[in-house]
């Protein structure tokens, strides 16, 4: 068998900095494209294989925001990038190719959270579980799905490197993109370790729960694709200072953003259950904070809560939870961070060398990121 | 943070094919640098990711034959490689990340196969599983195991592809490289994916044993390990194509021997209890053949074993499926298969242009993989 590293036909339109929507359709063309051209590698291999690789490609094209390759787009853009440019086309695929590490981050990480959904639709490991129950196959069915899920997300890992490898980038640019995708791709699976870590009890401290945000969100949603885009285009090393310190600045924020949503937030508009990260016991900032404080002032307070979280709380004990972390100070806490944050990002990003069409997306992007209700 | 994508200092001796033991000596001084040129990066994502990263170098470092990376020197040197050119050390490391693919194999194969050693340590799962016991964490100790596990897993997919980014190779070689790494890790999985729906029972065929052979073993042990050697040298395509077929021949070949191994291996040298295979109801092609066999000739054998495999059968239960397998002519089957892939191999391999020396260790090591006892 000879694999043809093939991206499909090349992407006619290349996305302006700010048509976000021209951009997302764009990411999924590339995307569209390369599982095209796996098509004969996967035949090869029988229809057990096809079907796995179709339920990836499900997972990736169903939808999402289509965050990173967007930062990356658009920091690779606000350097200096053409979109007209000869190396435009191996830049946008470049860039798509993160959606298939994300694509494992996710699949992985619905194995170790147990969750049974994602947007709307069984999450990978759950699908696969009910093959197997729906077809009578023998053994147990959960752990066949999480071991085709495993792999499933294995196979999402080494075609993000393979995507990458056939994006048609020039040697230089290849070159200087491959150490920060190495340390973007450590980093989010060091973030990862910590949360399991984190989860598990090991560290409960505001310390521990920022690090987590650092590594797992922030480095990997913002800061890394902003800086692989700006090392696609051969940026100077003050834009690149300027694009990590608001990316670490503003992925923080967006998660402190996220974290609060997840207590807050109207289920509604969020679509999760009212409380769920306090069922889950999440470590966030938001509770690491409300017990740094509550061990300070309010025994009772730490009490309820280190009993209270990661346990089946009804309703009514959400509804006292947040009253609680209100009332010790953590919620303002929080809100003020992410105002600091925003701030001190968006003034690394006015005073770089950003172009004015990307920096005015990157700022709109911030906002919406840190100010967002759902 | 700044990753310097370094893999330590260069090996000083570059192995000749019939020196063994110091290939694997130089595949490891790759390895053990490769980890120490990560260290800075690791620190910065502080203790628990330095503990999880040291359990993956234990892992790596521990042992193992080095199959995979010396097909692929073997390989490259018999297409003409030059152990003293400039490209030599950069082939050697290019080699030795393949042990990191074969780390994620293990580790992930070991969640799936609720393995609970590999070679005579506690897997890594089941390694975490018992850290958070003793430590008292919260949450649920085999679930975190679990978690870890995949996670680390990851991270050494990723690391692998990080070596092969640093090795240093010219960017010609790189670009022979890329597609058969690609097609060599997705077959790998893909080989995975099929075995996992095999052991549920999706096909029981002599059909579908063999292709899980091919992609689970062949390809990926044999087979693209010595058509990535060739590639590096930049091999004409008819000792590629000799490769391909000694290594398919041969890597399937080493399987069946396995297979026989599994069931009728002595314990005290394959530090395996006996009959394992029989009871962990692997699908192997012995015992797809005895079924095929059973099936045409024996209803009530084909009944005993159907409702044999997969059991907690009792030394005489063993014992008696032993005699059943070997009366029905199906150890006498895949003991001509073989033979006959053995020589279909070794005839490529004589009739290819490969240089002297490499071919006699290819023939060697063809040899102790297919007729080994242990």
């Amino acid at each position: 068998m000879e694999v043809v590293l093939s991206v499909g036909p090349a992407s006619p339109a290349r996305p302006a900095p700010n048509d976000s929507a021209a951009l997302v359709r764009a990411v999924e063309q590339a995307l569209t494209g390369f599982f095209a051209g796996r098509r004969e590698l996967v035949a090869e291999l029988g229809p057990v294989f096809v079907s796995a690789t179709a339920a990836l490609e499900d997972f990736v094209l169903r939808g999402g925001k289509r965050t990173r390759p967007s930062f990356a787009w658009t920091g690779w853009l606000g350097a200096g990038g053409d979109p007209d440019g000869a190396q435009a086309d191996a830049v946008l695929t470049a860039c798509s190719a993160l959606e298939l590490v994300q694509a494992c981050a996710l699949i992985h990480d619905d194995i170790i959270d147990s969750s049974r959904t994602r947007r709307g639709y069984p999450t990978v490991h759950v699908d696969f579980e009910r093959r197997h129950r729906d077809r009578g196959w023998g053994g147990d069915s959960a752990h066949f799905g999480t071991s085709v899920a495993i792999l499933i997300g294995d196979l999402a890992l080494t075609w993000a490197d393979d995507m990458i490898a056939a994006a048609g980038l020039d040697a230089a640019a290849r070159a200087r993109f491959a150490p920060v995708w190495a340390a973007m791709r450590t980093e989010v699976m060091g973030g990862q370790l910590l949360d399991v870590h984190g989860e598990a009890g090991a560290d409960d401290s505001v310390a521990a729960a920022l690090r987590i945000n650092r590594y797992k969100t922030a480095a990997y949603t913002v800061e890394r694709p902003l800086h692989l885009g700006a090392a696609l285009a051969g940026a100077e090393a003050e834009l690149i200072a300027a694009y990590r310190e608001f990316g670490t600045d503003i992925g923080i924020a967006f998660q402190l953003r996220d974290d609060l949503l997840g207590v807050f937030g109207d289920p509604a508009v969020t679509g999760k259950p009212s409380g769920d990260d306090l069922r889950e016991g999440k470590r966030t900032v938001l509770v690491a904070e409300a017990l740094r404080r509550a061990d300070a002032t309010d025994p009772a307070a730490a009490r309820l809560l280190r009993d209270s979280l990661g346990t089946d709380l009804t309703p009514d004990q959400v509804t006292r939870l947040r009253d609680v972390i209100t009332d010790l100070g953590a919620v303002a806490d929080v809100e003020r961070r992410i105002d600091e944050l925003t701030e001190r990002g968006l003034a690394a990003l006015a005073a770089s060398s950003v172009t004015p069409a990307a920096g005015q997306r990157l700022r709109a992007m911030a906002l919406a990121a840190t100010r967002r209700v759902a």
